[in-house]
């Protein structure tokens, strides 16, 4: 049976781009119903995130905006903000991402909807906490690394900052907003209660990184400089083998023997450097220069027979062309394909999460702009003259071939 | 008002290091009971994220166990598997990081503890799916992100795998489960449903960097080879001014014609290869060559001024040694001073997302191994005899200046 908590709670999406749909598609996966309102110049990640056959359904837009109906309306319209009107009359829940003052413009900020409808969740995701000095300021997910520390890991490991080859701030602070949600969802269900989320992308990764790297500056006086010293050793690293290379980690003073043994340090085991946790944390560079000296004497199959055979956690490194065809991920089935309404057949990737031996449904496909148009318009309550008529106008747009 | 859901859910955490201790500090940032089992060995968090003046509180283990109650408990011995029963049985969600076949040997698996108790939330964190071939493997941060393929993405942006240096699976993954968790607690107030939850981390995280790289090959035929391109252009990277480095993000056709012009490229105005979203998508790498090219004819005072005028998101490139010190953080207070029982005076980091203009409460600072031993036995029913018996019997430990 399909785990949905979340079934008959209604969600208007307001969002765009990454941490916005991340949040939404997350609460769509426990059921909730989304609607999602795109405006005429289209979600910027249906083209930002790379090709598809029609040019529409980047591959990040596709896999982010599973289960959700999409509208399209145009808001500079009156009649597009009558309907918004309904929308937001009808939902529990409206998450937006668009700075504060474009939503105050609309009418569509916190403060304007919950003064009408106190019982809304409503959650706003924004580059900088309103209460500070940076509020309002536009952002985007490199901008967030830059500015938590996250390239300056890169710069004090490797003497150049780069940025995580991911849209992880993005990406990480819609899982986090999701959660938010859910609990302010708890809070509604028990007592009824309403309530107003921000959830500010620099402070919530800020805080991420600091609770791994404020480190030994947590304390006053601080015990030694920030910074998480195994994690930003140059040599914390995937280690070369005769093919490729792989990842592994030793930790306890088991592994840790265990690891000298096997790679023939029998040199050190009896290391008072390398002897303890504490001893290591001491020794972090010099451990660190040991764990990952290269083993290119054998082949990675063969320093995972050794490696867990000592019981210690290995993997390949994967690329993502290896990645797809690892064969727990097939074996789980992690990824299926399906039919999309205008690219053809593509990969659905499902829910990771299973609950009571289940896994969620995995919901339908991402939708063109204004597939849905029609049926939310009816579901609003419009009749078919009301929607000609805002059609006619330009308030609120279907695609061709779009679901009736 | 402080925003507390989950006030009353009480969460029995038999987690350690890092990806459960995650899940539980944020279930206790919306107002759960949070109590944390610790074996006599001790989590190993406690010295292995770096000094601490007493070398029990590593910075990371201060920040991932604040707001939880500990007891310490060695689950050998007969008398502390009866006071895990009785704390099963107190407990409205039990989460544990363990490896499966451990928590079956101590009778704490999921299917034990719902046969007897079908109304718990049980949430298991594991390394790999328990219905795939690499179930009950063991397994860490680092090797998740080579399993993952996060490794290899800056193989295959910069020739040689390296790791994002942060636990940055373990936290994302906890972050997660904890959503996960919130979201049973939705369906067991509304139904009094009980549920057993896994996340496995390897297929949790390969689903998250495939859901943004999966891309071009999201289609069958591929449009392309996996990736986004944008992401692992060499050239994304923040950028080198006169006296330091800077992040900002030029997406939409108005903010690259404002970065062109500010920048003195008016010879790419008209250019056909840069003058849309389709087009720069298409000729990612060469826009990428000129987002990313050194702007070091000036300082990056002049750059914020010049670019935030153009309203380009622009920010500087933090190390852990400003970031503490960003005047934005520092107005918001996400940082204060507090005094640890053991450690002095140490850094608090709040909550970051505020619920109706409040941030949650800072909740309790991380507690010694054995802090609350005593307390939490006498709420179970035990009479100060029969604790004392617990103690002798060393089933049960206290730290010595341990909370009465």
């Amino acid at each position: 049976m399909s785990f949905e908590p979340l079934k008959g709670v209604r969600v208007l999406d307001l969002t765009s781009v990454v941490v916005g749909p991340v949040c939404t598609w997350r609460l769509g996966q426990y059921g909730a119903e989304i609607v999602k309102v795109e405006s005429p110049e289209g979600d910027l990640m249906r083209g930002l995130g790379g090709g598809s056959p029609t040019g529409q359904h980047s591959g990040a837009y596709l896999h982010l905006n599973r289960g959700k109906r999409n509208i399209c309306l145009d808001l500079k319209k009156p009649g597009a903000r009558e309907v918004m009107e309904r929308l937001v009359a009808s939902a529990d829940v409206i998450v937006a991402n668009m700075r504060p003052q474009a939503l105050e413009r609309l009418g569509l900020d916190a403060a304007s909807i919950r003064a009408r409808h106190p019982e809304k969740v409503y959650c706003l995701i924004t580059g900088y906490g309103t209460d500070g000095p940076y509020a309002g300021q536009p952002t985007y997910d490199s901008v967030v690394q830059g500015a938590t520390g996250m390239a300056g890991l890169t710069l004090q490991r490797d003497g150049t900052p780069t940025y995580v080859p991911m849209l992880i701030c993005d990406h990480v602070a819609g899982e986090i907003a999701a959660g938010a949600i859910l609990a302010a969802i708890v809070e509604r269900k028990v007592n009824g209660k309403g309530c107003s989320i921000e959830v500010p992308m620099f402070e919530t990764m800020a805080a991420f990184v600091l609770q791994e790297h404020l480190a030994q500056a947590s304390f006053d006086p601080p015990v030694g400089p920030p910074g998480d010293l195994r994690l930003l050793s140059p040599y914390n690293k995937p280690v070369q083998t005769a093919d490729g290379w792989i990842s592994f980690t030793v930790n306890t003073d088991p592994q840790v023997r265990a690891f000298l043994k096997v790679t023939g340090r029998h040199d050190l085991l009896e290391d008072s450097r390398f002897n303890s946790v504490a001893a290591r944390a001491r020794y972090v560079k010099e451990w660190f220069e040991v764990r990952g000296a290269p083993l290119t004497h054998k082949t990675t199959a063969e320093w995972f027979e050794l490696l867990r055979a000592a019981d210690i956690a290995v993997q390949p490194c994967h690329t993502l062309d290896t990645l797809p065809h690892d064969r727990h991920l097939e074996a789980v089935g992690l990824i299926s394909r399906e039919q999309h309404p205008t690219e053809g057949t593509t990969a659905a990737i499902r829910s990771t999460i299973r609950f009571d031996s289940d896994y969620p449904s995995r919901r339908s496909p991402s939708q063109p702009r204004g597939w849905e148009t029609q049926s939310v318009l009816r579901e609003a309550g419009y009749a078919p003259g009301e929607i000609e008529a805002l059609m006619t106008d330009g308030a609120a747009l279907a695609t061709k071939a779009s679901a009736q």
